[in-house]
């Protein structure tokens, strides 16, 4: 679980039970560069649901899971052929 | 990147260069279980998108994205209020 620790002390710093403080509104680089992305459901840690990309060449960001453009990329995968 | 070492041995075993060699087409257990789902990509690694689900308790197993369960849940994802 050494990863996920990483994600919470990098993304989270202080008290908040939330992964992520920031968010984007778009993925805002090329596909190809995602190793791969992280969906959490809301939980007792967090209520509401989070998203992390990770990138291939390292370093991670969180995308905001109720921006339109995050919800249609949610929905490209579930319509792929 | 331990964590992401464990998923290709524990998975793939042999020689194969995607992640899952077998997978379920619906979820099969309480959301709540979920710690989260990592989604893979199509890469030069692995041909197709591949979703794996971490469980709280540990273990982890993959879905099939063609499923059309599994499609409904991402499109529940991307709806979700």
């Amino acid at each position: 679980q050494q990863q996920q620790a990483n994600i919470i002390t990098c993304i989270v710093g202080g008290s908040s039970k939330c992964l992520c403080k920031k968010t984007r509104d778009n993925l805002g680089i090329n596909p190809r560069q995602i190793q791969n992305m992280e969906i959490f459901p809301p939980s007792n840690f967090c209520d509401k649901m989070e998203i992390i990309i990770n990138l291939k060449r390292g370093g991670q960001y969180c995308l905001n899971p109720d921006a339109q453009k995050i919800r249609d990329i949610l929905k490209k995968m579930a319509n792929k052929p």
